[in-house]
């Protein structure tokens, strides 16, 4: 047992420190001018361009993809940077072309598409040319339960044709998201997990509609392309354009998560970290009552509480990492379930103090710390609520 | 010891439910409809005008202020209407002319204003021709600490000049707030308490700057005038401007708070009751793995949690009441302080549950269950965090 | 509404607590003096009959009784009685004879028994001159689920022969309590609710043995007659000392049950007061890094959270007796359920933080606490878990 | 970063595992047998005597015990075999002889003894002839401020004389416990951490008095010594007992809490994996309202959240002994801390629910729940309350 990191990961953490203490951080009041600048639109900010072409110089790009498209690095190696990210979760991802959902959606045309989809969506995300929605949830069913996916996916002749309607397709509202991904039901008879399929919709499709885009507690998140609700009206879309065959969506999705669980996980902590920092110098910066908030006894245990808690979930994090790298997805499910569930709301409960430590800016937007709570909170709904993971893993338990 | 409400109360109680459910609930889209309709302007729409006109008439009116001015309710006969009014914060309360922060200045001239004071402000407050605003809090001091402030008010011949940074002003953005009431410190060198005075300042007055909207969470609060950051250069009013005299700022604040906190702790319940009917319906109509949410054991739980709660909560504020009623404000300060405490916590839980069983249509504008979220957020920290009254109310009980 | 105790009440109180300051707390060590010298039995202890005799003549007796035989307070009127004797839950209960299961045993001879029962059984336990046992729960089964018992009760001529096991049946060793309320099934074939039938089973009734004491967390609660399992083996009593007729078991064990839960919610909340009271004394008392834990904002916040939970509590307990009152036992179920559940446990962090606050004292016998605390984690058991009534209180929430 | 044990760790986990399923677990209930045959008794029991005979024939001896006298094991490496020990913290920690306080007072020996201490008392710890006690905690003052300590030790002479009440010293009701360390100053004048010494004091010398034995909640802990206070009344020792120098008893005894908090939390997590193993067979076993328990969302819950808390704060154990064994104990102190602080509360809410879980079984000595307890919840006051720690930790967080 050996908790250092190798020299590779210790020499690329610190590149990614440096380049979000140095590029990024101080880059996110620009942000907020070039989105005041323009308040109707959706795309990609100069900024972050800006931020991309210096990463990708650096070498800091597609870090979080293995093997030969991307940078090969284990998720044990890629963990440690993801949380580097998630300092600044609006300019890190992008800028380092590490972001959800394009993450996810360039796994599975890596590890699952055919050499004609690669080549017409997987390189142009590697290169951030364009971006990617993944529409797999619904407004009108749990879909947390992947049987009660409502969207069809039907073949007619050398076509399929998608109807349904998603929403939370987050990146959508971005025009540049040229591509999406929707999980579908192609055979709603067969077995339980063999009825859903995953096809490409290019977004220009005709019967591709944007109804409108969703708000998190009061965000739209338009610097990353928001959230969307989409009808899918008899979409045609030619078969080649399905991931592997009929009935492989919902291992294919399965495949996406662990991962993606990783990387929202360590993001999470580095979020937690960033808001544990904020704490700390507000806490000594502020007086209130004739000394600092830092010598109130309830703040100092909130702060030793927030220590304690990013130390044991980075390394559970860092476990499940090591774990899938080692036995697998599948022998990690324990693990994956248990990242899930604990460091989104161990993090929103950090965020949470931070706020209060901060009183009213904590509220608004002279912190990041209002709209770091309403990401890491919805956290918590994406990919099925807490509690249906709870329930999961106390079952496996109970069955040995 | 009896808990039945009297027969004015009861009655009262029944035809604001009434008033609520039938009017105000059904308005919340026409609001949404209207707020989108003109998307830059901070002032009252025209449904809360409609809405208004028609409470007037029946008589829900002013119900918050005792005596001759208002509908001579005791405390303890308002609370459980305040309550009804927390089901729709952003429309039941204007519509009773019984919103934040014009209840508390309408209570300040009521109790404190010179004849003339009240012709000016008074009367058209009470009438709703115009709104106002409540200028304490500033960007650069804890003001949990009344010391701290470093708004100055100073006199010069006939007039004062007041100069200083507040923020959270309340409703201020909204061109109709016609008057300010603003708390700075005419002598920073006399006891800790008499340092401080209220002023109004029309706004209007020369020197006064709008400086910008605040945003809570990524709401701006633009139905009831929005929270907006002032600066007052020099500004200069009659010295018949003064509420009571210098030195009675604090006392007049302190008075203030009392029923200010009945009101929003009793509001808070009547939107921990809404969050908790929402929950129940979602978990009642919503089936994920075969069955309703409702028999989830989870939500069973949480379903009875927010029940106990909320039960427990409203008998410690109607008791608040009821102590403030009958042996004054003073004597009532540790039910005030428990009640500011307790309250907005328990009931920001509840509405995360609520979150939680409503998936991602919690977290958008589908549900109101995310904007009562940053409004009950932001209670903890309105008039000093919880923690400064935990620690005041511990140092109560530690002198015995 | 009205949160003020009527005269005869506040009198009441002020007596009991001023018996239970000058006679009942100081005789706490002449209890454990007198359990030292004769640590093999079970019987009542010489103090216990003094604080008896004294506490007769002062009018403090019965009170938990209405009606003739008893004092004839309402439920709202004995509440308050019953939270003083909280504080000293070892003496003060027996001294008043208002303790557990004698309380519950007699109310039910009182409502349900025959003329010649009430004179057997329940005249001689009004004058303290006998004590007895319920016996309800088994170990073999789930006994929140009263369809799962599995002791029966079979008629055979003119007797009922009795058979089964049980335990946690308080009081039971101690050999002065001469007679057990058995509950049986007579038949298991009836409806859910009129399957099961309570019988009265003389301790010397051949068959009755008493097969071991059980403890808690290492206490045995010698003084009040510990806790018994017991073997019925063919245990023949004569028909006439059923209870009412055959199936009435479950009604008689709802009756019971909820003026049983109000007794056991408000002592303890005297309890819970008087941890409070410890807490707060030995906060001033102890120093440590040159200051009074007293002034470390943590504990300041233990014991203003303690103020609040106790407070908010106290009134739900209060209203539940006063629906009881006024309305029956039946509508005031939410409530009573709802302080099952949650006074037990506040009450149990509040003992966990006062243990916490006194350190090695606080798990030892050198204060009340740690015995305090064992008895009040037992009450989350007793009458079923907290999850049941959590989740039957959700589930009626949910059925509107 | 690898997260596998080495080879040489995964045998003795394996062999320590076999040993407590197959010898220790089945010997509990002939530990309670014996312990009722010789109630008075404070002595080890045969059947330790048994095991601790097999265990050294088999190798598991002393693997605390760093370096040439013990196993040579590094802290990494011992903590998953105190891990193991936890199941049965009753008799497989002096099984192995690796019980508390032998193993703190045999490091402080190895460490700092002198060849004639190490010869005397050493020698027979390792080998189990005889036992020992460590007196630190005082009855009258906040011991975990190290300055607070009243015990004197004075030079007179040859000799030092002792004088001081100690209590809390584990073990020492065992006559066999044949040397205490005993903690006092010789200089009160000295710097804060250089006014202590720690001298070695034989039961039998003249003026050492058992004033008596505690009990935590209502055990008496009789089958590991108990736990007594004592005085010391002019207790006079040669100077060569003297351990270190005088001024070095702060010091030994931070060295010597270390280790001591990687064992405690390593067997805590042991205690923790048993709590959940009954919790899960009892969920299975035991129906209620005709399911079993299993079945119950909130105890799927309740198992879930307990693998998760093991799962991740048993990595910071381990990486805290890692941190150890590279960069030793002082820049291992904010982990130290962290897991002092996180693991017994959280393993101490496990062992609640599997309590409630169990029902009237849970808090009786039918399940050994009640009685881990008791423990788990006396380690949070040991060395030191949480809230100190948390302070300190705190504190260090913010000075960066």
């Amino acid at each position: 047992m050996d908790f250092s990191f190798d020299e590779q990961t210790t020499a690329l953490i610190a590149k990614a420190r440096r380049f979000v203490e140095e590029r990024v951080l101080p880059a996110e009041p620009v942000l907020d001018a070039q989105l005041a600048q323009s308040p109707e639109e959706w795309t990609v900010r100069p900024i972050v361009r800006d931020l991309q072409r210096e990463a990708r110089a650096e070498g800091l790009w597609n870090l979080f993809l293995p093997g030969a498209h991307g940078a090969g690095l284990t998720n044990l190696q890629y963990a440690p940077v993801a949380e580097v990210t998630g300092w600044s979760t609006r300019l890190a991802p992008p800028a380092f072309n590490c972001a959800a959902p394009d993450t996810g959606n360039m796994e599975v045309l890596n590890d699952f598409g055919t050499p004609e989809q690669k080549d017409a969506w997987l390189r142009p995300l590697l290169d951030a040319e364009i971006r990617s929605a993944f529409c797999m949830t619904e407004p009108d069913v749990a879909s947390s339960d992947a049987t009660n996916i409502a969207t069809r996916i039907g073949r007619d002749g050398r076509d399929y044709v998608v109807s349904g309607r998603k929403w939370w397709s987050t990146g959508a509202m971005n025009p540049d998201a040229k591509i999406f991904i929707v999980m579908g039901k192609t055979d709603p008879d067969a077995d339980r997990h063999r009825q859903q399929s995953m096809i490409l919709v290019p977004r220009d499709t005709p019967g591709v509609r944007i109804v409108r885009p969703l708000t998190v507690f009061g965000y739209d998140d338009r610097d990353h392309g928001g959230h969307a609700e989409i009808v899918f009206d008899d979409v045609r879309v030619p078969a080649a354009n399905l991931i592997c065959g009929e009935g492989d969506g919902f291992a294919i999705a399965q495949a996406r998560l662990g991962p993606g669980r990783i990387h929202h996980c360590m993001r999470a902590l580095g979020t937690g970290e960033r808001a544990l920092a904020l704490m700390i110098e507000r806490a000594g910066d502020r007086h209130a009552f004739g000394r600092p908030l830092a010598d109130q006894g309830v703040i100092r245990e909130w702060i030793a509480e927030a220590r304690i808690t990013l130390e044991s979930l980075r390394l559970l994090v860092l476990k499940t990492a090591w774990l899938m790298d080692t036995v697998g997805n599948r022998k990690a499910m324990t693990e994956i379930q248990a990242i899930k569930i604990a460091v989104p709301r161990a993090v929103q409960q950090i965020l949470d103090r931070a706020i209060q430590v901060h009183g009213g800016a904590g509220v608004s937007s002279d912190t990041p710390l209002a709209e770091m709570y309403a990401g890491l909170r919805s956290l918590r709904l994406a990919d099925g609520p807490d509690e249906v993971h709870l329930s999961s893993l106390g079952r496996a338990q109970l069955k040995g």
